[in-house]
């Protein structure tokens, strides 16, 4: 009888034990999910990234709004080429690990919640981390100044310069 | 010996459950964490707005970026005033649901990943619907016009006017 109730314990138990680790392994999938605000869009122009980047224009400018905002996915090891911005840009980092560098300062680490504000024509680049893709809005004001002057690659060994 | 078995097996499951129940209920809050990229901020300023509101600021305007950009919280129910932009405003929805409205036009629902222009000069007010809340990034540009025009608090005659 003891034994047959501990029998019916266990049974439940693990019963409980196997819905709770579905649960425990739909978990993750459902938080990777929920970091894609917005959809992917349409590949980057291969001339001017390196690796897989992906680019979804929220905003397009006009007469009003000199300010195009875009959603940026930079899969792994994917970075823009070093370029400027005659306006400046704004850039939120909303989910991944980011790396950002100003011409002759080290990488910065982004993260979520991250934001940063890369001055007007100050050579730069943005991109993902070797192992783990990032996601960001890019805010590029005041576009009547001009737009993007694009400049050369960010070599391997540029990329790898950094301090984690 | 069976009997002591069965008692270790136990005892190891239940230890194993007392863990997963324990990132179970950690679980939940960490994904209503991974739905909120930036921080709540501060309170807004209740002359402006009709319930709780939370603002961070993300970018502070200066003389290269006349863009403040502001990370919004709308509590459910809460709502802005009526209010207008010299420059206009972007909203991007990030999560929850949202209510948008310009002067003469119907009520829009806002989701993750809808955008909004709205002109220049041009009445409108946005919040969170009555039972579920919104967040969302606010974009404020040519702030050089001048900023912001408070107008009358939304009615809740004009908040319940929506089809769903």
């Amino acid at each position: 009888m003891k034994y047959q109730a501990i029998s019916v314990a266990f049974t439940a138990f693990l019963t409980i034990l196997v819905n709770l680790q579905a649960n425990a392994q739909i978990q993750p999938q459902a938080m990777t999910n929920s970091g894609a605000i917005f959809p992917k869009g349409k590949r980057a122009p291969a001339n001017n990234f390196t690796g897989a980047v992906w680019v979804q224009q929220l905003i397009e400018p006009d007469s009003a709004f000199n300010i195009p905002v875009g959603y940026v996915t930079f899969e792994p090891g994917a970075r823009s080429y070093w370029h400027s911005h005659a306006g400046g840009q704004v850039l939120l980092a909303l989910g991944g690990i980011g790396y950002y560098q100003e011409r002759g300062k080290p990488i910065q680490i982004l993260k979520k919640g991250d934001s940063v504000k890369c001055p007007p024509n100050l050579p730069h680049w943005h991109g993902a981390s070797p192992t783990v893709g990032f996601m960001q809005v890019a805010i590029t004001p005041n576009t009547v100044n001009g737009r993007t002057t694009w400049l050369q690659p960010v070599t391997d060994q540029e990329y790898n310069n950094v301090n984690k």
